[in-house]
């Protein structure tokens, strides 16, 4: 601690360097192949602006020059996502470490398939929107839902990281949705399929994992996880099926937990608030906890009351 | 896919045209009325610099220039914000569509009106301050509440947002909650009522519905939800009281719920942790569950244990 | 309301100023010690460079001018640091007010120490990364957990601070765990104690309180609380012990919470789902709630139905 400032800075310099050599796993020097993350943001904000024409962008849209406007987003997006996925795709342990322009080619032929599939994104998150307002009381009009609802937000890009997952895009799809998680406290794994007409409400807390499946028509609420059963086995499990199904038309209500890769919740079900599901729900079943008894004490006399008289349970679906 | 790219890119632009004209739901093109969602969390991130004077800017506020530099700051509010309510006002389905420049006048008699209300929305928020130092062992002091804490500035953003939603001013109030959601985790609906010394500790998860009625001096835990027993009804509920009352000194531990329009909850009132109350509870009484019962397993010997002997369960309140 | 706009805005200055003087607790002008929290969260992300090199840069780092480019970052943050340290030190209530000035040469130091500990930091969240990897089938790579994991970004954030905090540093380790926090909804407050290997998964909602001391290779899921018992006691509690002890080996699933300063969960042992703990559980245990039972309704019927048959509860650990 008596050294020089000056001589104690050099010495840190140099330890430094040496943790660089001695920790590789968390340093990516004189790599060819470093995925920028402030590119891959800014693409996903592009695919907005085309998704979602006219609620985003800086300046109004207008008819006469929109196919010039889509045009020149589609074409930087082409060009700055190429570069990213051919980086994405040398970060593959399984793959021969190479440099970035060695994976031009087959990005760019991934990027432009990608691409294609945004007419028909746009499509399902028609039905999205339409949910977000149908579905929620507190909802002024469709525009809000696109303008504020965290949910819409993250299946917006739950849907775009799902289509660059099936071309087996690496590390990307992830990027974005831990973004939106970032951003909306919903964590939706790319990999998770889900249906039309999808709706989480509040959301903050929600978990879908990534070999999930949703059916058509689904809402969930805040706080709820579809999940593994036990992740313990680790790497062991990658690729097998390890969180639920849910069918058309289930609603799941907050802090609700539905674990398993082999629980199948069937059409119609309805889940209630905080109820804790291992197992298969048949059909059009509504499935909620017995509450945990309440007990009351009355804090201005330190007396023990009775829960009668004053207090009547309610169902609540 | 074996057409030529710049083909390819042309039919894409086409496909994504005409997907604008047949879902118009969720296209905002040719449209005058297009709210700059930057420009309204900019005009909430001046109206902290009014509030909090000297925490947030980025240069050091003196007294003898303050007026002037305040002045300055409203009058960008007063322009900006009055473009953007007259913007807003043109969502509304109910109303003629227009320009926003029809509304122009009105918008900005509502803006004048609002920001009278800053000094009473201020002397407000230096309660919650206080309440937020008192209320958690960790704060150092009542700057580090200002300059860090989640719930100081959800309370903020909501006591700002409640004017506006007074005002009646669509739209624009849930931009800037759901901004605050989404940085704090804290859901609180602008049209939610809340009285002085208010305090959200930790806060990611919390959820405060439209119609929630609050008093002074009432702190909330993570994870609360004050929400409605069902929002099944969805867009036929609109405008009814759906979430609950809380008088005032109640404190609500984490992760409890508390629902529907008619649920009072009375003066000093504690519910615990994971509660979960759908009716009224009367005043100064204490409301815990009965935590479900704990089963011990050893995992060294794999053999059953008895709960009895080194694990003694402790009431918590 | 018949006023001229002008004079309106004239007397909306007055009374801003006014409750300036009235309410001084959230004003902060004239004073020559304000944070600048642009800069903090600035320095975090350098930091950041620094210890994950190569990863979150705008260009690619070459080991040929690494040394330059880490010595340049690190004399930007000790002259930054520094001055917000200093303005630090005298917003402590207890201290003389002063002019940050005047805390120069003692901040000066405070940072070179922490400086040094940037080595030891870097080894430690190296087996965090590891943990990640391991711990979560649903990780692709390594290179993966860092780019994208939150889990990560917490401990990242909490292991600098906690540094700064271990040197008294005021204000800034909080600002940083609270930034953290809004990215990532965990809160893990500066002064918790957590040892090697450690990993969140999903991570929304977890909170860590102040005297939480964690041991090696501990997993917490979303939604965990490690809190204290009641806080009613509010700034008398300051520096009590009052949020548990996590030995080695420990693993707690989503939704629990564990609360109390005597609390020790022993080497090993396994905290289910939603359990609500509050005493000390012994090494090696695997604790589970007895599930709340469920209620099933056919609501195409609308008849009850027994749980039997279609229904098999499995344990879940």
């Amino acid at each position: 601690m008596s050294t020089h400032p000056e001589q104690q800075m050099q010495g840190l310099v140099e330890s430094l360097l040496e943790s660089y050599k001695k920790y590789p796993i968390i340093s990516n020097i004189d790599s060819c192949s470093r995925i920028n993350r402030e590119v891959v943001l800014e693409i996903l904000e592009q695919l907005r602006y085309i998704v979602f024409p006219g609620y985003f962008e800086m300046r109004n849209l207008k008819s006469n020059s929109l196919s010039y406007h889509i045009g020149e987003i589609l074409e930087s997006i082409q060009y700055n996502l190429t570069k990213q996925v051919a980086r994405a795709l040398f970060h593959d342990p399984a793959k021969t470490p190479g440099c970035w322009e060695d994976g031009r080619e087959e990005s760019a032929e991934i990027v432009r398939e990608f691409l294609q599939t945004l007419p028909r994104v746009r499509e399902i998150l028609a039905t999205d929107v339409q949910a977000g307002y149908e579905g929620d009381p507190a909802a002024f009009n469709t525009d809000e839902v696109i303008l504020s609802y965290p949910g819409l937000y993250a299946i917006f890009t739950n849907r775009i990281a799902h289509e660059l997952h099936l071309l087996n895009v690496p590390l990307i799809p992830r990027m974005m949705t831990e973004y939106a998680h970032s951003l909306t406290g919903i964590d939706i794994h790319p990999g998770a399929t889900i249906g039309k007409y999808f709706f989480i409400d509040h959301g903050t807390g929600v978990v879908v994992g990534e070999t999930t499946q949703i059916g058509d028509n689904v809402k969930l609420y805040q706080g709820v996880t579809l999940g593994a059963l036990s992740t313990r086995g680790g790497q062991v499990l990658r690729n097998v099926k390890r969180h639920p199904t849910l069918e058309d038309n289930v609603t799941v209500y907050s802090g609700a937990s539905i674990l398993g890769g082999a629980t199948v919740i069937g059409t119609g079900a309805v889940i209630g608030s905080n109820a804790f599901i291992t197992a298969s729900v048949p059909a059009h079943t509504r499935v909620s906890i017995k509450n945990p008894e309440l007990q009351f004490k009355d804090r201005s006399r330190t007396a023990e009351l009775g829960q009668e008289g004053f207090f009547n349970r309610k169902e609540v679906d």
